[in-house]
């Protein structure tokens, strides 16, 4: 018995007014990961760690997601991209920061993880340690769609800038703003994860993004901060989208796995993360498995991307219900 | 009634040989530390906030601690600083990575804090946004120092290059080699952090760093990470120090805080940190106070600098025991 869960990003606030044109294609690509990949994991072919992996690169590479190929566009212009893993079993991590050149940064986090010290790498090193452990090397280019230009346009036109927004309050109603209205606004959105229960009974957690559209160039969110976007011990595996500085304020993936710990409560505790969240300006969502084999995909935004493998059973949804 | 409680890292493991010649430049910097902030902190003239911040800032200007001028020096011959800062009563946090340029970090951070949003600055864009905020500008070799230089000529020379090392456990040996044999070999202590209780109640925890002597390129350790290296809420405010990677792994600070929570025991809930993170390769130290007004400075290596001032009370110490 193994369960994969998989996240493309919480988002959509205000009123939702159904599917995007470009949704099926991202249901197509969820459907596609837990095929796959859960497949492999049920058989004991990959173990947790390969598997969360291999379904974040493939996240990565579907351009209609905010992680890999498809990254949303910084203030400058430019794509630069965070990922971290972690493996329950042994607390084993890795993250990288503002890497630039990599076609999946969740790998060259996963070989971080593998040679086991340093834990965190930074910009250019990042991406050379991931090219020199032979993580495919792609241009900004080949990273950049037009949909995430025209989204960068729009903002760059709007003259939004959340680098200079003074309050969390109002960084939260320009991520919102318009949102749903147009594909073209959905920034912020996107970001990837995946968490894996194995038949060993192993653990692990993986999350990859490109940011949000019009960051300031050197911001860093949740996602490369293992406690905060990214987190697995020996009993949950936790991985979180939203808008991050809220979930590193509030360390949100560790603190589900603390408060899992001593309630025992799965479900209750994943809600009341999300309830501290919300007031810091990070409404979002988050994905999480335990060792006995519960998982919840809880969010308090209008839609999240979301899918689970779970003994041959195969669900994705994007609004409130599972498609059918 | 007001606390304050610094360190300036900890480490000196292998049989500690007493106190080195540059050893008393620290104690003096230390109570000068606690007399002018634990007065002004004492009096209501600052919040804790500011309390942090100006410790750590006259920490980063003493030469003799790894942080600000002072810092260990990288394996590139450079030196990068890391530092974060959190206000436990909104948990407001800010935070730098790899900053290059900046006499004071830990203020940079406190600006990046007080603006609200983006949490995390990464390198250039936090040397510049400190720079653009007040913060001063100081060249590599205002920052560098004989005694750093000398550590990384020893460093350089023994060909010990922790950024290949494979295994935890080594890299541990390796940091611990000598430590104590001589004064250039104590790589990896004298990261500085403070810890504040001021008169309203309020808490605040911040920590700065230079890492560890010929740190690879990149290399982020747990001195930037909110939930590491830093953490306070409305209960509870925790600064760390040691090999940051097992800090990183545990969610050292923000374990703290939520054992305490739960436990209401400050000193078990810190050894029991310490025990959690030792077997990860980053036994250490932290220093933690409470709104109750509780301290603690545990360390499991065989010194860490440390000192408190709690109600006009400063003490201060090296070893196992405190200075007479």
């Amino acid at each position: 018995m193994a369960i994969l869960v998989i996240h493309g990003g919480a988002g959509g606030d205000g009123p939702w007014l159904g599917k995007t044109p470009l949704d099926p294609g991202r249901i197509d690509c969820m459907k596609q990961v837990l095929k796959v990949v859960g497949r492999r994991l049920e058989s004991g072919e990959i173990d947790c760690l390969e598997a969360v992996t291999l379904a974040v690169e493939m996240l990565e590479d579907e351009p209609l997601f905010n992680a890999g190929q498809g990254s949303v566009i910084g203030e400058d212009g430019s794509i630069t991209m965070d990922a971290s893993i972690m493996r329950g079993l042994d607390k084993a991590a890795g993250s990288v920061i503002n890497v630039t050149k990599l076609r999946h940064p969740i790998r060259a986090a996963n070989f971080i993880l593998q040679r086991g010290w340093p834990v965190m790498l930074n910009s250019s090193a990042a991406d050379d340690f991931g090219i020199l452990s032979g993580v495919e090397q792609v241009s900004q280019d080949w990273l950049k769609t037009e949909l995430r230009q025209g989204q960068w346009n729009q903002w760059k036109q709007s003259k939004l800038n959340p680098g200079t927004t003074d309050e969390d309050d109002s960084v939260l109603d320009h991520d919102l703003e318009g949102r749903v209205s147009t594909e073209f606004s959905d920034e912020g959105m996107g970001t990837v994860g995946a968490v894996a229960l194995d038949s060993n009974g192993n653990l692990a957690a993986a999350t990859s993004t490109g940011g949000m559209t019009g960051k300031p160039v050197g911001r860093v969110g949740d996602t490369p901060i293992i406690g905060a976007g990214t987190w697995s011990d020996d009993t949950i595996a936790v991985s979180c989208t939203g808008v991050g500085e809220a979930y590193i304020r509030t360390c949100a993936a560790h603190s589900l796995a603390t408060s899992y710990h001593s309630s025992g409560k799965l479900t209750e505790s994943a809600d009341k993360v999300l309830d501290d969240v919300a007031p810091l300006g990070g409404r979002g969502g988050l994905i999480a498995v335990t060792s006995h084999g519960q998982l919840t995909m809880p969010f308090q935004t209008r839609l999240m991307y979301r899918g689970y493998w779970d003994n041959y059973n195969i669900k994705v949804g994007i609004g409130p219900e599972f498609e059918p």
